[in-house]
């Protein structure tokens, strides 16, 4: 059955997104730029070292316009992804996730012989075979203590347990050089009840104080990484000397806010009303294998935003359906209708498609594979 | 950079589940085939035809073992699965989902031109075109007339709209052969509020009702599809002909119970703990990347249940990161221990990964390429 076949590459190319298949994952190259330029230009306003997360969209492409708008390089979040974008791209990367297991300190220490590479630690545990493995190939990766500033995830818990560890990856016989500091506030969100705006200023003293015991035990601390778009231009008011927000490139219900609007959302799913059989319903054919079932963002009801139809919700999705419910007053919705949805979370909506295509005026310009896609390890 | 090619096609073949690089998505082969064993004896002492959902574990393997333990065919939700399938297997194919769009009309007609095709068919707005692309390749699909029962997505509303709706697919000049009816009751599931067994009582009731307009009118029903894993073993309290069950092979926190267990979950997750810096919690390599976030099911906390130790819970996933809990009393979690994940849901989890580990006492003995995964159309 040839019928597969009509997802070769590049056949999309010149077509109006409007008469895509669907569904199908599209980003606004004008809005992705002017997303990148905005948060390029901040960080050069600031003297601020930019590494986009690439998990956000796994495309050698958009990585590509980051770095022409001025990113030092990428930040990855699993040792697949860095084998991908050293091979296709050989910049500088932030590997920002712990390295455990043997195969991931071999993966990692062929890429630091490729690429400059940086790794986020929280553990010797994890620091020392990593280390290890390093110098087993001669090669050196330069080492971020992660602190945890509130979500309770990765990071050391308290600013003695940083210097701790940071001064036991400076007493390894090489391989990890120690370079500083990491953080990640994605506790900090719009919508919750922790406001980013005054949530930021708790983790800049939590960094500072971090920073003058690195100082006072004499432990190198030349980069300090910040990371979250939710927080991303109040970086300056911390001491962070970089930053590797992600979801920015694209945007979605949950960061489309706060700094950004809905308008700056790049990424979009064209769907398609494939039934409207039950009174006040209907159903489009964007489930939760093309948007991901990601919750909806503190704040909001439902599981994407429907283009220029606030009369229209999203109320849940089954795995191929997206079930929608016409509000009071709602306009007719008929099969075969074409729908705009803006997805509640992009990096995992992306993350399930193997190609998104970039559009400008409405055409599309260049499909680009999302060639990170499946590397889980 | 070569670390990514160490994922080349059959390398895991004999190694043991418990060396295999994290995260992994490992099939107990035994569980498995113990769990198509069951059903299709179900089916079988009840005369049941059974069309498998292949959505679950969307690889040509399990779907082989399916019509091998026997399966007529298979059931699918897009018509990328279907020419996949149709390609792959041959079989009779059971496109459970409203075709709606020049592309797919196209699509189902060539597939109907390479094995029997079922369609599901809600609206003659679908029907229409439909029949149409397929009288045009000289080809015919039988069709049933999907009638909602309660779960409110897709289906007619009511027994009068069924029979108005088989008339017109009836009186269409050709392409479409009407074959009866189909329901999905998606609504009743274990551990919410509709109890699975009293509601399949009146699914039945409504099944008779339409029936029974269906024969005064003179409308051919002689297949009744009826769905669902959760009411599967009701089947034959209610008047189906046939049906397709997807999550039965794998199972999953959600279906794990009522007439399924935990020990029937074939499907695992194995991970492994990254990180442990901060007290009573520890970061495991499965996030909402590998397990999907699927939400809790009805009555459930958490995202995945960690075998074998109930001391462990996962409260929240990140993108990358399981988010775990040392519950009061908890032994010891140490990064680098491995721990083996049952996700909430087993077919959006399969969906984000391109192979399926199967395994058989602990050791892979085949490598299933999740090979219709990524078509979204």
């Amino acid at each position: 059955v040839s019928a597969v076949s009509a997802q070769r590459a590049g056949a999309a190319v010149g077509v109006p997104v409007a008469e895509l298949e669907t569904p199908a994952l599209v980003v606004d190259l004008d809005v992705l730029e002017r997303n990148l330029a905005r948060v390029a230009s901040y960080a050069d306003e600031h003297g601020l070292a930019l590494y986009p997360h690439a998990k956000t969209h796994k495309t050698v492409e958009i990585a590509r316009k980051q770095l022409d708008a001025g990113a030092g390089g990428l930040t990855v979040a699993k040792s697949e992804e860095a084998a991908i974008f050293a091979r296709e791209l050989g910049v500088p990367l932030v590997l920002h996730y712990p390295i455990v297991g043997a195969e991931k300190v071999e993966r990692g220490a062929e890429i630091a012989g490729e690429v400059p590479l940086t790794v986020a630690v929280d553990s010797l545990e994890a620091a020392e075979p990593l280390a290890a493995g390093l110098r087993r190939r001669g090669v050196v990766a330069e080492a971020l203590v992660e602190l945890d500033v509130g979500l309770g995830r990765t990071g050391v818990a308290t600013p003695e347990d940083a210097v701790e560890l940071a001064a036991g990856i400076d007493a390894l016989e090489g391989g990890l050089s120690l370079a500083g500091l990491s953080v990640y506030p994605g506790h900090l969100r719009h919508g919750g009840s922790a406001d980013p705006g005054a949530g930021i200023g708790r983790v800049g003293e939590r960094l500072t104080e971090t920073i003058e015991r690195f100082d006072r035990a004499g432990l190198r601390r030349e980069r300090v990484s910040g990371g979250s778009t939710a927080t991303l231009f109040a970086s300056h008011r911390t001491p962070v000397t970089e930053i590797r927000p992600g979801n920015y490139a694209l945007l979605d219900r949950a960061e489309g806010r706060g700094d950004f609007t809905l308008a700056d959302c790049a990424l979009r799913v064209q769907a398609t009303v494939v039934s409207t059989s039950l009174p006040g319903r209907f159903v489009i054919d964007a489930g939760a294998k093309t948007l991901s079932d990601a919750a909806p963002p503190a704040g909001l009801d439902g599981y994407g935003f429907i283009v220029g139809r606030d009369d229209l919700a999203l109320a849940a999705l089954s795995e191929e359906h997206g079930h929608g419910e016409a509000l009071a007053g709602a306009a007719g919705v008929e099969v075969g209708d074409r729908l705009e949805v803006v997805p509640n979370h992009a990096c995992t909506c992306v993350n399930l498609h193997d190609r998104i295509y970039g559009a400008r005026g409405g055409v599309v310009e260049v499909e680009m594979p999302v060639i990170a896609r499946g590397m889980v390890r």
